[in-house]
């Protein structure tokens, strides 16, 4: 019989096929439940202390709203006002206080590795939400579980990443994921924004092939296009910046050339990588994102604190 | 039969007189049931988001109290946390996410019009909880409602309007109720900050009568007196300054020469336009008026959703 | 028959003896009780308003848990988003508005004092969660309630206390309620950190007994060990700072040459004058204290909030 055999989520790389599975089925449950306004009462009595030391307030409100809507509470704290740290407490130090006010911790750090060191601290459960240039594992099993249910599978597609594949936390985390189904990628980004090797490494004992390309035009053979943004800050050339920035634009004309039911992704914040006039397409799925990220957080939460979903 | 047609609280000028007959009575039921203890359960399950895009934590916390004491929950957030807005996100993309996250939202923002944006970006209910110089329609409903149970009815009333006519967003807000009652209302100011004429030509077509002054004695003949606070950003002159704001201060003395029964308002924070000398007097119904606040948001969560308030 | 007399926690010199073994007794029911997951509920309905006019995320945490932990629910505010006190209004006027908006009010206050105007303006109960120099009173009950689960006993005992006495905010509520216990205090500490003398007058007509020391030997006659950090802007000379901090240091070594069971105390957050080193020797009580803090602020909220604890 299979149990879920996680005390954290940290890594993407945690993950095995059956893990995925798994949680993709649990998933499905969750969201039945909570259409037919059953999930409340689920985590009553339980508390997620919700640390963000910088803010991102995106993922904080998805975390609080899984909470909330599964009846549990949640204890809160954003960046500076995180008041012990500005007088030299270590996040051990933190983590242990923290886990006296509270069931299951939610963590987003600056720093890469902090929610790895800040789930050693403690016997509670641990969820990095975000840890500098490091991993977001729960944005990657949203992303995954988007694909699930926009296109009814994760096996058998086309994906098209296109925008900053060099620093795009998001993409590392998901493709970390990827590599356990069969699916073709396609990497679409400007030469100084590639894929690092390090990840490409990864895909050697996968079932995952892909394929790499500048051409934007790549993305009308996608069964699903991931957009990311391109950042001005990873340029020392401002010009080369506005350049690329056009190149790598996804619009409704590049859509409506694309596959009939290609599925457009987005992690959000978007700015000008992903045009408005995309929004009212059948094929835009990165509003929806953001509904299956709170019903993919509520099962991640009961999980960690061992309380059965089933219908 | 009457139902409530509203799906966002936007602007004081969307409500007609049946409308305003409606809400008080609703909000009367609420304030008796919250008395019995019978309100906390009536929002289980619902989710409001509270986003203060500017700090104004006596609305904030008016909203979430009235949303807690309905048994309903919140998730919240405040000021520059709201990350991917400085990352150059529109409020529409913030709404759509937001939408994924709570069932209702409540909506301050520094730039006027903005939350009829919000409201258009998302099925859920939008309050407006202030937008810049524009309307703040809960301030006007519990201005309203205070009057309605500190002097029995909002008729036959003359009223007093007291301090920055120009400017207090408050007032504009209020009046527009009040064109729907027959009351007279003295606008008392310095002439730097009357009333504009905008909103006079509003009063064309409605039963309210009104006059102007610039002397502070008009008070005594008033049932109501609304005090608001003259702001020093608005002079260029300093020395003007300081001279107005010692003419337009209303204390004890002020009072005691009016009707004996004459109600003293302040939609708070006070400086110095209002003596704290007056608070003693039976008179003040200020802090009062915080309270009505919170049923009246009460009601006007109720409402919204699509919940019944009955005895 | 003895009833809890208190509205308000201001000041720990508020306790009678009576008092505080009240306090401790409900607490152990409070403490068994949570452990059975039974106190979730006894608060349900209640509002507890947290208002952090300073940043203190351990405490205002730790509060926050112990409502939601009794099923009541928090609306909360931190530092400069408190909108109204930057335009002028006082914290009499504040709390006249907080006052319509929950039951029970929790401050912390950069200024000394200001936890009583804010329970005198209300008839709301009023916790001091620290103002300024003056009294953290809910601190110091923690600490004594640390000391009754670790030793079995608040009598009989020697405690030493180490570091900055002079101005240790914690420390000082903490002897003003020893004085009701038949103890012996061991106070260490460099010259110019010396227990101010307005302390020790009040040990003159008390059970305790004291003595002075700046030899950090002392520690080793100890039953309990309560280490407080001393601060760098106490000194006008680094190197004078740089030179005591080295000194004033507990480590394990020093532990294990004390008696064998002492008790290791601190209030937290820690920097070096006690090293991570004792975290695994049996003598660290310092992160069960913060456990003690939540279930001894829950046994608060019930008794000003008169629910009755019982097993």
């Amino acid at each position: 019989m299979y149990k879920f055999p996680h005390r954290n989520i940290l890594d993407a790389d945690q993950f095995s096929r059956t893990d995925l599975d798994f949680i993709i089925q649990k998933t499905k449950i969750i969201q039945k439940l909570f259409k037919q306004g059953k999930t409340f009462g689920m985590l009553r009595g339980r508390l997620l202390a919700s640390l963000f030391f910088e803010a991102s307030t995106r993922t904080r409100l998805s975390f609080e709203s899984a909470m909330e809507r599964l009846g549990g509470r949640v204890i809160s704290t954003v960046g500076f006002q995180f008041s012990s740290i500005s007088k030299g407490e270590t996040l051990y130090d933190t983590m242990k206080m923290v886990e006296a006010y509270a069931d299951i911790a939610v963590i987003r750090h600056p720093v890469e590795g902090s929610s790895r060191i800040a789930a050693g601290a403690v016997r509670m459960p641990v969820i990095n939400a975000g840890d500098g240039a490091g991993q977001h594992p729960t944005q990657a099993l949203l992303d995954m579980f988007t694909i699930e249910v926009e296109k009814g599978k994760v096996e058998d597609l086309t994906i098209g990443f296109i925008g900053d594949l060099k620093y795009g936390r998001t993409i590392h985390s998901l493709v970390k994921l990827l590599r356990h189904y069969n699916v073709h990628i396609i990497f679409i980004s400007p030469e100084e924004l590639k894929l690092p090797d390090s990840y490409k490494k990864d895909f050697k004992d996968s079932v995952l092939t892909y394929e790499e390309t500048n051409d934007i035009k790549a993305i009308w053979d996608c069964d699903v296009i991931y957009v990311t943004r391109i950042q001005e800050e990873r340029f020392a050339d401002h010009k080369e910046y506005e350049r690329l920035k056009e190149i790598y634009k996804v619009n409704k004309e590049l859509i409506l050339a694309s596959k009939k039911n290609t599925t457009v992704l987005h992690p959000l914040p978007r700015v000008t990588e992903l045009s408005t006039d995309v929004d009212d397409l059948p094929n835009a799925a990165y509003f929806r994102q953001a509904e299956y990220g709170v019903v993919v957080r509520m099962a991640l939460l009961c999980l960690l604190l061992n309380v059965e979903i089933h219908e």
